[in-house]
């Protein structure tokens, strides 16, 4: 069970090229998809040396692709690179934007990219902390602007945030959100801009009382990592915290649940910890942060459990 | 003193007999995994329907005991009931309490259970609120007690946390984690005792912006659900926070993750919600609360994909 059936998502016909902006590590991921998906797809960067840079991370995005089922045979022949954003995104149905998280950078970047594409050119943008409202500001016709947030790595999590500004056109929401389901992701459409979007939010309130546990000496780092995929990470992989504390309602539901347990629940959010991530408590995360592999086995090891876990609950 | 070694894969030789206290949904599942590892349980409740109220949530756990490769034939062969607590946990091995979560109640029922058993019966609470130290203060020997608190439903999820109390024997300590590791559960000590422990307290954060989310308008119950099962719920059944935010920082790991995206995650922590579940609360949660199902349906959803998920990762 997922609280969805799996997508059964359209084509990607009117999406058959796109221009990435960016290519650092979520760029570089949503290339691999893009690539993988049989699109044409061209990279802009300043970077010297991106075509370096970008052909090695499709090279470690493959045994991901491959467990998917997508195929990675000549993974690059439909990849571009031009330094010349006017032209980059010239030619492009849709843009994905990965560039560095500064308002200014931004507002000048999608100016510059709106004057330089097709009106119908469906512009997004990966930003996890900017607004679209914001992030429109210097542009002539900001309806043509969402953001499309991914959660890392995109060429292979199910989720994008699709979260419009206060501008943004109905018809762009639509396009976007036709876009990532062709692409057999799971597009969820925000009704509001809050900052951080949801799965952010939902994951700093978690780490926030994970890193109060920890500083108190409750459980160590490694100990609480154990806690969560033995439990609630287990559990949420399957069903969301709604839906599962429906069924933990027994048969009256989450009216029950919240009727006998709401008070029980209301007295640990009194008792959460409100740390902070202050000298002194970074230096004790930092010094225990020892998992036994390194970051490359570590992140190759997430990637194959994801998949599995994917797969298992035929969300790939 | 029994000597079971606390490793992985250890026998239940020394815990043969088990006698659980409380027939509710927390010790019937308890008492289809006790009876599926081949153990002898005594149940002990003064339910006049206890019989049958237990064979029916027996009946209920088959598939998922089946799923997880477990041996349910004649089930309750081994299985008898007994109103009378001092007869009930007279041969105990372990008791494992599961009764109403009432301190005087649960202070009164220990002293009592301590002066009915062997010296050496370990006496363990299913308890999700009272520490062991509260728990323990009638008892004569409270270095006998220690919390196992499962994540429910116990016969399927491996979660159990062990809390011990103040005066809680290592040795106490020692022998539940052996017991526990010995059904395949995944034991987790914490050195500590807070409120709602480790895995609720986690929960409870997370719910509360979960709560504030919804209350706001940003997205429905239904929505959020998505969105956890498709990002931070796939995630953490693979890796918990701490790993993952390793992961996340790159070459730099998670010091690198804390020393850059620190200031950010404190940004997020000061905008998060800080809900409460007053009546209007629960009444627009409520009102929302349809998942398309019958609970009895999500309820078998959510233990099959939690079963898929626990194959897929090695875990049962």
């Amino acid at each position: 069970m997922n609280d969805t059936p799996a997508t059964t998502g359209g084509t990607l016909d009117a999406f058959q090229h796109v221009t990435v902006i960016g290519a650092g590590v979520i760029g570089a991921s949503w290339t691999a998809l893009f690539l993988a998906k049989g699109l044409t797809v061209t990279v802009n960067d300043p970077l010297p040396d991106v075509e370096k840079r970008m052909r090695e991370q499709l090279e470690e995005a493959v045994p991901a692709l491959q467990a998917l089922g997508l195929p990675t045979t000549d993974l690059d022949r439909n990849l571009r690179f031009e330094a010349d954003l006017g032209r980059a995104v010239a030619d492009a149905d849709v843009v994905q934007e990965n560039g560095p998280e500064r308002l200014d950078f931004k507002q000048d970047l999608f100016a510059r990219i709106e004057q330089a594409t097709r009106p119908d050119t469906l512009l997004l943008s990966s930003s996890s902390s900017i607004p679209a409202t914001a992030m429109a500001q210097s542009m002539a016709q900001p309806g043509r602007l969402v953001i499309g947030h991914p959660f890392n790595p995109p060429h292979l999590l199910p989720l994008v945030e699709v979260v419009p500004g206060q501008q943004t056109e109905p018809d762009t929401v639509k396009r976007a959100v036709a876009f990532y389901e062709a692409l057999g992701k799971k597009p969820q459409v925000l009704h509001k801009e809050v900052p951080g979007f949801v799965a952010n939010r939902l994951q700093a309130a978690l780490f926030r009382e994970a890193v109060n546990l920890v500083v108190q000496g409750v459980v160590t780092e490694q100990e609480l990592d154990v806690i969560v995929t033995s439990s609630i990470g287990l559990r949420w992989a399957v069903a969301g915290p709604f839906r599962s504390f429906h069924v933990g309602g027994g048969p009256g539901g989450l009216p029950h649940f919240l009727q006998h347990l709401g008070p029980v629940w209301e007295d640990l959010w009194r008792d959460l910890g409100t740390p902070t991530l202050n000298e002194e408590t970074a230096k004790l995360l930092s010094q225990d942060a020892d998992f036994g592999e390194t970051i490359e086995e570590l992140a190759s090891a997430r990637d194959e459990g994801e998949i599995k876990v994917m797969h298992a609950l035929g969300l790939s």
